[in-house]
């Protein structure tokens, strides 16, 4: 194989998700580009790696010093969406039906991995808090045991700030799912948080 | 969005069989690597584009004018496996079992995406087979209706080296498939081209 077709099958395997036939494909895909695309795509992953930063309220990624979102001042900020990572910031964000603010984890507490408190942006969430203006926190992460295990340290520290109210995304059967296919967790879960029929909506 | 999150994962979506939702995934696992790593990935990427050559004899990928098949003088350059793309000739070769050269054809003719006899490198192959040293070709390119096509038009160009052998590759059931899923036409093909087993080896 020619090396320089050899080094980027072996760049692009560093990817998740991209075994050595897929690099090849993507690589004779390039090759099919024009030069200018390919500069292109080679430069947006330079720049981003380099010139990406982590918003200093929130740690969620931006271009500027404050994303967009904390410097938004149509924004409600006394209400603090507390999320995993990124990706759940941009579902959540999709919806277009939240208008809080967020604060970003970067992870949640895995001893497997050697993730603490300490790796996460917990302090930054607290400092936060201590200015008073925050009247809700919501929790969305995962329900995995690395997720309920950050639940219950976050839920700690907030018992420091008895002013604010803390909530948690329901869990309960999404639409489209069926019931045969959910798990007993989720129906238990769906079961105890029935809710009842507005008499007007009968 | 950030505007460079956007911008790497608009990138990454050109490629084949990546989407909005993959393409964030690997922004994130680019952002979790060494900056060195993710300079290494955008160059390789960069430089397979403007470096990498076509063999100005096989039309292989090459780091040179000539690749090292095509210049290693112990291969047995009186046999050319003419192949469709660089993918299959790299399939070849992983299998050690082929010890002549090639020839690759960058597709097949394919009227329905506008490619012609013209756009393959149908006459490099009758250049070399002018020489007089080539004594077999062995077509290895697929049976969809282009690559069909394709092997017509080539077996009507040889018609005039009728001292080349042509063989095609043997079409049969692959190893570990199971007839009871194998279609029809290759069951066919498989009857017609039996073999008779060696009274040796009985």
């Amino acid at each position: 194989m020619p090396r320089l077709l050899d080094n980027v099958c072996s760049e692009l395997q560093r990817l998740p998700g991209i075994g050595r036939r897929t690099a090849l494909r993507l690589a004779m895909h390039i090759l099919k580009m024009d030069p200018e695309a390919a500069d292109s795509l080679s430069e947006s992953i330079k720049r981003f790696r380099h010139e990406i930063r982590y918003c200093a309220s929130c740690n969620n990624l931006s271009d500027t010093d404050i994303c967009p979102i904390c410097s938004d001042t149509r924004r409600d900020h006394s209400t603090i969406c507390v999320v995993e990572q990124v990706q759940d910031l941009l579902s959540i964000e999709n919806t277009g039906q939240y208008h809080g603010v967020y604060h970003v984890l970067g992870g949640v507490i895995s001893p497997m991995q050697g993730i603490g408190p300490s790796d996460l942006k917990i302090d930054l969430l607290a400092d936060k808090l201590l200015t008073g203006q925050v009247r809700e926190v919501i929790i969305a992460i995962s329900t995995s045991v690395e997720g309920e295990t950050t639940l219950f340290y976050l839920l700690n520290r907030l018992r420091a700030f008895p002013d604010v109210k803390v909530t948690t995304i329901a869990r309960g059967i999404g639409f489209g799912d069926e019931l045969e296919y959910v798990d007993e967790l989720t129906i238990t879960h769906a079961l105890l948080n029935r809710r009842e029929v507005d008499s007007g909506a009968r």
